[in-house]
């Protein structure tokens, strides 16, 4: 390929004859002895919310290295002599497994023939840490294939009904995390229409001033979307300059923050009125 | 809800008793004659990174209102009596269908008592114009639910192993579209570490002189992948000083495009050389 793309002087390189091209293929870079990593999507938390192709993966993996947040009933698809193994972060939890202990891992499993699903709560390569899960498989000549999944900010618009774009309220949507709001740029979020932010809530004070300093404003709406498609799920709307103090004395993790216009048409959706009852 | 809230004086609802809750459930908002319509994201392309829950529901539906784009393989799993009509928009078509005619379709549907799937590219609420066809079902009474897909941002960043958020490099993530670039605040974006335009080809040399403008620096990375997930797959990579000149003879959508450090970081992933060959 790269001897391709010098030549063209362009590198722009296509998929070879269509006929021939499956979505997932076996892979014989690293040779007949070694498996493959299939790095997947989990998706927001309800199991029917899945892939297809995440479904039939975790169904035919020797190996499934889970996160620690993965739902049992997603697990519970794999076959009766799966080797599931539970590798996961949780936030700030001094348990949780080293990254580069989840890497050994994944090439030792593979090194011994194994097709080895490692399944990542949401989306592979949004706000996980799978870029050094990667290089890790690159530097030890492992192949992989990345498998994308629902992500939770796609999740709760959708249970909630809010359109993420509109022709409208919102050219763009910037997703980013609330986990150290010291690294976010706030005069450049505030001009965006629509802000989600997933780890939002334990740092929500610090986001609101962010958000309210960098010159969106007070009045702009938000909402926030507690357990998305799971049981005990919940919804709070309101807006900037009420959110902090409404929500106190609730407990919102995990959940996700939208704040912009857009967000005031929450409730539109999935979240019909049958479905809802008062917690306070 | 709403006496609920009130009472409350915070808008904090909560889902029922969860072993009651169900992931879709009947709904019987609008009667016992009147049908249910789901908006339901196709996703990128590939009929395998469908949802679970969007492949039932297509296998069950009654009427499947399906956009222009959709292949024939996603609709491939409808039932053999299942009403099919495409009513899609193609950019620029004249014979598109009319919005309202849509959300006409969608009413009258639901009102024959059936259950409706409309289906539409990626993800429902991204890029599409679905809160006009939610506007549309709340004002007759019609029931619906929202059903996530994966966007191809995501696909394509899985496809070409470009993490989209990532430890040092990337703490934000926009998404966008380059239909209008005239609607784009440049000089915010360019303060996003990593920016993904949908329907930016056709406009691109305005995308890039906005970015660079705003502020990114012409060296960036870019990455374009063109048809996503689908055989005849493509990909560009390249700089923001590079791009337009780079790409002027090749036919580009539909494409992603992927601005920002994290784009150096493409095809380590799915896109692996016995994958690929040279175009040019």
């Amino acid at each position: 390929m790269a001897a391709a793309a010098a030549a063209a002087g362009v590198a722009w390189v296509t998929w070879g004859d269509p006929s021939s091209v499956s979505a997932i293929e076996p892979s014989h870079v690293a040779g007949a002895h070694t498996g493959k990593v299939y790095l997947v999507g989990a998706g927001p938390g309800a199991a029917d919310l899945l892939t297809l192709r995440a479904a039939r993966l975790l169904a035919t993996a020797d190996v499934v290295v889970s996160d620690a947040l993965i739902g049992p009933e997603i697990l519970a698809g794999v076959r009766e002599d799966c080797l599931v193994i539970t590798m996961g972060k949780r936030g700030g939890d001094a348990r949780a497994t080293k990254q580069t202990d989840i890497n050994t891992a994944l090439v030792e499993q593979a090194q011994q023939g194994r097709t080895v699903v490692r399944l990542k709560g949401g989306d592979p390569l949004l706000f996980g840490r799978v870029a050094e899960e990667m290089r890790a498989l690159d530097a030890a000549g492992v192949a992989y294939e990345i498998v994308p999944g629902i992500t939770s900010p796609f999740a709760a618009a959708a249970e909630v009904g809010i359109p993420l774009t509109h022709k409208t309220l919102s050219t763009t949507l910037v997703l980013t995390t609330g986990h150290d709001p010291s690294l976010l740029d706030f005069t450049a979020l505030a001009r965006m229409d629509t802000v989600a932010i997933v780890m939002a809530t334990r740092t929500l004070e610090a986001i609101v001033d962010g958000l309210v300093e960098g010159g969106k404003a007070p009045s702009t709406p938000v909402c926030i979307v507690r357990n998305t498609t799971l049981p005990n799920g919940a919804i709070y709307t309101g807006t900037l300059d009420r959110v902090v103090a409404d929500t106190e004395r609730l407990k919102l993790s995990p959940a996700v923050l939208i704040v912009g216009e857009v967000a005031a048409l929450a409730q539109g959706g999935g979240c019909t009125p049958d479905r809802l009852s008062a917690e306070l």
